[in-house]
Formats: C-alpha cells, sequence, structure tokens
C-alpha cells in the first residue's frame, strides 16, 4: 500500500524570528492559500494516502493539531533530533511493521507547492515506478533559476516508466556553478523520494549500519546514539537504481526570508509585501508583519520582518545570516526571543 | 514675577511612529532621565518658577496628567492650533490679567536638556536683564555641530548684564552655510526666550496688528480667525532690542529620528540602540523599540523604529521623510496607525 511519511521534525532558524522554537518553520502560514500552516498545506496536499508524521516530542501536539485527521499511531516520536536519515528509518520501520509491502513517498513539511493536482500527479508516477521496479524515485524539480541553495540532481536516460535515471547527487553549488547545472539540465533536488520502506530500510543497512542497529534496538538510549546524518549524505548518494520524476509544480522551499520573494507578487518596484507596508521611494524590498504596518523609506533590497515581539532588517542576500543572530540571543539567554 | 510658559501643544509628525495623535512628541520619553516624558523633564526643570502651560482642548488631559502640580487655571487652552505667536500671545494674556509686572519664559515642551542646573542658571540670568532694561532675551546654544535642522541667531556686543546683542535671525541654512556659521560664532536658536508678558502683546500689537486683535476679542471664533504664524517670524525676527543669553547646557530638539545620535551613546560600532537588539555586521545605526528586540544584519546608517502598532525603516538622513509615510496613512484612512 502507498504511504506519505511527512518530516514535521525540526525547527530551524532560518525565518526567525517569525519561526521560534515553539512555532517551528512548518506551523508557519507563509503565503499558504487560505492562512493554513505549511504543515497543513503538506498534509492537505497528501491526504489521498495514509500519512505517518514523524516529529520531536516537543513539537507532537502542534503536528497532531495541524494534522487532525491522524490517529495516535500515525505520529511517530523521535527520541530526539537525528537528522533525516535515523528519522525517515523510524518510519519506514513503523509501515513495515503495520505493512510489509508498504510504499512510503518521503517528505518535508515546510516546503511551498503551488499547483497541488501536478503534484499528485508527479507523485502517482513515482509510486508507479518504485512498485514496478523496486527503484528509488526522486522527485526533480525543474529549475526556474540557478539557485545556489538547493543541491541538484544530474540526469540521465529516460526510462519507459515516466522516469529518469539520476546519474549524481550534488551539493548546493556556487552561483558559478549553478548557472552551469541550470544550462545543463540539472533538476533541484527538492528531498521528496519514493520507496518501498524495506528498500529504505535495506539501504540503510548496506550503507549506515551503526544507524540500522541504532533502530533495530528499539530503544530511546539506542536511538540517541545513532549519528546525525542525512538521507541525502547517508543513502541516496550511495545507493543504485536512483531515478527521478521531473515535476514543475510550483516547488520552493522556503529556507530564508530572501526566497520569499520567488513566489509571491511584487510591487511594481519590485517590493514583496505580506501584511500592511507603507512604501515612500522603497525598492524591491520584502516585508512581513504579523501584526501592524512596516513602513519602508528610501531603502532597496531589503528584508524587515517583524513576528511577536522581534523585528528582523537585513539584506535579502544575507537573510541567511539570522542565525547568528538566533545563536547571539542564545548567547545572552534570551529565550523570551527565541 | 516670574513665570515658566510652556508650549505643550501641536502634534508632530517627525518622530512617527512613536508620536501619535494621541501621543504627541511631548509626552514621549526619548532617553529622557527616569523614563519620564519631554514634559514631565520639561515641567520639572521649571518647577522653581509657577506654570502655565498652553495646549490643545484634545491634549489638555495628557498635558495635566504629566504637569500634574498645576491648577486649572494655569493650563490655557487654545481654541484651535494656530502656531506659536498666537499661543504665546494668549498665554502672555492670561499673565497680564493675573499680574502685570508677569514676566515670562517661554518655552516648548519638548526638547531635551541635559544639564538642568545650567539650563536654569542661563534663565535666571535672562529673567535678571529682561527685568533690568525690557529687553527680549533668547537663549542661544552653543553649536556642537553645523546643524542644518536649526535657525541661528547671529550675535553682537557682550553686554554688562551677562547677555549679548542679536544682531540677527536667520533660518534653517544648508550645509555648506551651517558651517560658516558655527565657524563665525553663530548661536543655534532654541526658541526659548524671556519677555515682560506686557512687552510680548506690545510688540504682537506693534507687528500683528491681525492677530493682537484676534487675541484681545477673547473669543474662539476671533482665534480661529487668526493668522497661523511662528513667534520667530512674526514678533523675534521684527523687534529691536534683542539679546542673547549664551547657554551651553546639553540642549537638543529631539527634530527627528536622525538626531537622536546626537545625545545617546553610541556602540563602538556607532550604533546607537534604545530597548533590546542585536547588531550582525551593523554600523551606525540608530534602533528604538518600545517593546521586543530589533535586530540588524549588515545594515548600515539606518532608523529602524518599532512602537506600537508600527515599524519604520529609514536611512538616517531620511528619517525626517516619515512625513511621507503620515501622509501615505492619512490618504488611505488608517487612523489606527496615526
Amino acid at each position: 500500500m502507498r504511504y506519505a511519511v511527512i518530516l514535521a521534525g525540526g525547527g530551524g532558524t532560518r525565518l526567525w524570528p517569525a519561526s521560534r522554537r515553539a512555532r517551528p518553520k512548518q506551523l508557519l502560514a507563509l503565503g499558504t492559500p487560505g492562512g493554513r500552516t505549511l504543515l497543513r498545506a503538506t498534509g492537505e496536499r497528501l491526504r489521498a494516502w495514509p500519512i505517518v508524521a514523524v516529529t520531536a516530542a516537543e513539537q507532537a501536539a502542534g503536528v497532531r493539531a495541524e494534522l487532525d485527521w491522524l490517529g495516535d499511531s500515525d505520529v511517530v516520536i523521535e527520541p530526539a533530533g537525528r537528522n533525516t536519515a535515523a528519522a525517515l528509518g523510524l518510519a519506514a520501520m513503523a509501515l513495515v511493521d503495520r505493512d510489509p509491502d508498504a510504499v512510503m513517498a518521503a517528505m518535508p513539511a515546510d516546503h511551498h507547492v503551488a499547483d497541488d493536482d501536478a503534484f499528485r500527479a508527479a507523485l502517482e508516477t513515482a509510486f508507479a515506478a518504485a512498485e514496478a521496479s523496486d527503484v528509488i524515485v526522486t522527485i526533480g524539480i525543474a529549475p526556474t533559476a540557478p539557485e545556489v541553495g538547493y543541491g541538484y540532481l544530474e540526469v540521465g536516460a529516460a526510462r519507459d516508466d515516466g522516469t529518469r535515471e539520476v546519474t549524481r547527487f550534488v551539493e548546493k553549488p556556487d552561483a558559478a556553478t549553478a548557472v552551469k547545472y541550470v544550462a545543463s539540465g540539472y533538476l533541484w533536488n527538492g528531498g521528496m523520494f519514493i520507496v518501498r520502506a524495506q528498500r529504505l530500510l535495506d539501504e540503510i543497512e548496506r550503507h549506515m549500519p551503526d544507524t540500522f542497529a541504532g533502530l533495530q534496538a528499539r530503544t530511546d538510549d539506542a536511538y540517541l546514539a545513532v549519528p546525525s546524518i542525512s538521507i541525502d549524505y547517508g543513502v541516496m548518494e550511495r545507493a543504485t537504481g536512483v531515478v527521478t520524476v521531473p515535476g514543475d509544480f510550483g516547488w520552493h522551499d522556503v529556507g530564508s526570508w530572501g526566497a520569499l520573494a520567488a513566489y509571491r507578487h511584487a510591487d511594481e518596484n519590485g517590493n514583496v509585501c505580506d501584511g500592511d507596508a507603507v512604501l515612500v521611494d522603497a525598492k524591491r524590498n520584502i516585508t512581513v508583519t504579523d501584526d501592524g504596518v512596516i513602513a519602508l523609506i528610501g531603502v532597496e533590497d531589503l528584508v524587515v520582518v517583524r513576528s511577536g515581539n522581534a523585528v528582523l532588517v537585513a539584506p535579502r542576500d544575507r537573510a541567511q545570516d539570522v542565525r547568528a543572530v538566533v545563536a547571539e540571543l542564545q548567547r545572552r539567554g534570551r529565550d523570551d526571543y527565541l
């Protein structure tokens, strides 16, 4: 049977001050239609299939509230955050316990998708391919720009199941390399893949024996001892028989405030505003406010975010450095801002 | 007898979003010691003398709350805002009614003074001079920089009462002229002057007969018909026998957010922060927040203000253009932000 596995753990500080410890990125509504959170939008997009969500204990209540149609056993709790390989291994074990033939579509909870129907069509193709020939099927995104914030997939021959072979996973490139990748037909690695759950466990056993042993022990202590490794690094880059379904459904990983402009409407001066704004001689700025108004005079290419008790101001191309702000607040012990 | 007259009317939009219709600049605490409002600090600085405050009806409650030791008749209500000449004429009439020999020290409610003792010493010299020879005594401020935001006084011969003759009032200069003025020993016009109340009425009668007639009618309608003219333009620039007491007591007219840096401590990168701030690679910025934290990354020479339901971001040298924001909010009918 087909299942969706939603990775709904992790905090992520790249969208501070909107994202906080108590309100991670997937619980934000970042321009999602209907003001839904990214997590709820993700869940509703996948509602055609039974869903298993993996999350941390402290976020479980928030996850259950958003995916409120899930049963108790559909939310798998990580004893601690140990990155995506361990989290997906945990989900795969839960699925195999339930259904030895389970095929899982693994995906993050915090991505933006504009065209849900096109997304589901790509997923159907991927499910069918994974069932027919036991491949690992990634969803490759047709690039709309030479993004440096994403990993890329080098693709090879087309197969008659609607997929193409993946010849190489490549890490986030520099700007010049990204241009080359896009020109050469590389796809964005969207961090979504479809595979039989047992096949994923077999791959973890082969490439990550320590992780596999830790998972098999089925104790919190053993899980805590598992190394923190991403599924891309631990499995996908090493596995053979990886293919991709090229998808084009308005996908974005809202990885930083600077990325927000990519999928939001800009005014005639290139400003993207979420919430009330007054702009005087202001160009190419991004403003986000959850309450009240943001007024800009004579500034360009800034990100200005007001959320709760904090305001962030940074150039668009330095918005990812918000991590330094979060680190400084941690150093000062200002939990009220974290 | 000696009196202080505090001009506590007027809104002023130059400090939006901190200053609002319901909370004009004089009701703000802009780094005033003890967190007092500028108006209360002004009142307490003048408490050695009986005080008369002039204000608008809608601001009277706020003024009475801050100057809470004043009696009912000590707060004079302007039927409408008609600039400083009319407001001071109204105060002078109230004083002459009470005491024909009244000498008044007229001053704005929204200035910053660092050294109250030096301020009062200058005022004592000015009162004595006004009593001894019926001159109009301005307080001239020793410039600390070639400010373009202030008017200047050209000064002449020293007199043996501790004052110097004022040979000319000059309007706000351009930058090059301001440098020349400072080099030539001009003083800032601080908008404070000391004069017998009857002498002020005589000057208004001579130079502003329409205003005088409107005041004498003692009706709201007549006051409404009075032209809106400043005391500097209407009287001071035309009167003879104007002298000045040079004062040096850390005076600033907090006329815009950009001016805030002039009297606040800056960190080693030139940032001036009022309220919580986190600064990463940020230089020469001004941050003001009445609640929560402002985080800056990689920006320079900005003013960032959070006050109530609004955030303002502008380059320091464009902070005075906040008027354009206020005008736009008025156009949109957003009273909740005004």
